[in-house]
């Protein structure tokens, strides 16, 4: 198909999708002229993965450009693919860039990377050092141990518990893609795409019950809910 | 306390201070002087607060006066509080505000919505039409169908019955505040401070569960890892 074609497939602008070619976001179409290139169906798939990456997670193009390169550059086996999904392979060449030494990390910054490093251990969870999601664990961490809050590493574990039970879930999804792109492609999708979707059911979830445990019989409650 | 001790202990600069004063966000002190207060250990506290919602969860200043205004003028019971926070008293009211007419949405995104209503149905939620996670819901189906992805509402089953559970500890956490203001804090921090933290857990328990499903013996894989 032309390009104007794969605009109106995919509801991409003529002129983003050329900005995607030049930055080698899409493979280039098979050249049927000097200036004119046929495209197949699997710039259709790319497009709107590229779109949906943007669009619903909220990712630059930066990000995304970065994720499309390295799982079509590096794929050698699943466990890589994740591992560049969630930045733990760009935080490794990272860390081996740099020589060890000591942390000049802030104090309670430190104490929350020591709590987390405790939670995962009594998780029995196997994690680089370099996964970014425990920097972001020791933040909250840290937050709340400076709020005066009661909720610590331990408090944490009944989360944990529930996240190792949807990780389960996340692996099961990998299951039946044909190739290597294909289950990279999806592990982007069931890491990244879903996090807004469960962080949105929660919320249902979370509405729903403080009505039962705390709804008052005041404006706002059952007169306007979806339940038949 | 001086605000400069107040600064020193919260480790937000002065100037800083004196906005949250100027726009609200933070109760006056007691005046001592013309031109001085004194403030006490529940400045201390609401600058944490504002500061923690700001730095670690990623709100706007904006965002977070909205929040600190609407628990402190309108907390009647705790599932009030938890609608303010969860953003469905707002979209309550601009609903109410409009007529209602036949939906201008475009046709994914009316699909979607149609999907996450049947997912709401069959888990028994009791949910407004106004929670603006439903339409968070939506965009995520409707992404995932445009697509092509085999992951419907129906696969998102699972997560919906963890994310079920997830809210039962949810509730849990928030027994024992002594004060409804303190109540409305601590809802705060556990529908959203905890978000990325949960996010975080997830990816880590991703990491771990990638290792042993899909692991090679190439690099990256256990010899940099935590486990003891």
């Amino acid at each position: 198909m032309k390009v104007s074609e794969l605009s109106r497939r995919t509801g991409v602008q003529v002129p983003l999708i050329k900005h995607y070619l030049r930055e080698g976001m899409l493979p280039p179409g098979r050249a049927t002229a000097s200036n004119q290139a046929d495209y197949g169906e699997d710039h259709v798939h790319r497009l709107r993965f590229i779109r949906t990456l943007i669009a619903t997670r909220g990712l630059s193009a930066g990000a995304t450009k970065e994720i499309l390169d390295a799982i079509t550059a590096e794929q050698e086996d699943l466990h890589q693919v994740f591992g560049i999904v969630l930045g733990v392979r760009a935080a490794k060449q990272e860390e081996d860039a740099v020589t060890e030494q000591p942390s000049s990390e802030p104090e309670p910054e430190r104490a929350g990377l020591a709590d987390t490093r405790e939670l995962i251990a009594e998780m029995g969870w196997d994690v680089s050092r370099g996964n970014p999601a425990a920097h972001t664990l020791a933040e909250v961490l840290a937050a709340l141990a400076d709020l005066g809050a009661d909720i610590d590493w331990r408090a944490l574990l009944p989360y944990a518990r529930l996240a190792d039970s949807i990780a389960d879930v996340d692996m099961q999804q990998m299951h039946g893609e044909r190739d290597l792109l294909a289950q990279a492609e999806r592990a982007v999708l069931v890491s990244i795409l879903l996090e807004p979707a469960l962080l949105a059911l929660r919320r249902l979830a979370q509405e729903s019950k403080s009505s039962r445990h705390f709804g008052g019989d005041s404006d706002g409650g059952p007169d306007d809910t979806n339940s038949t």
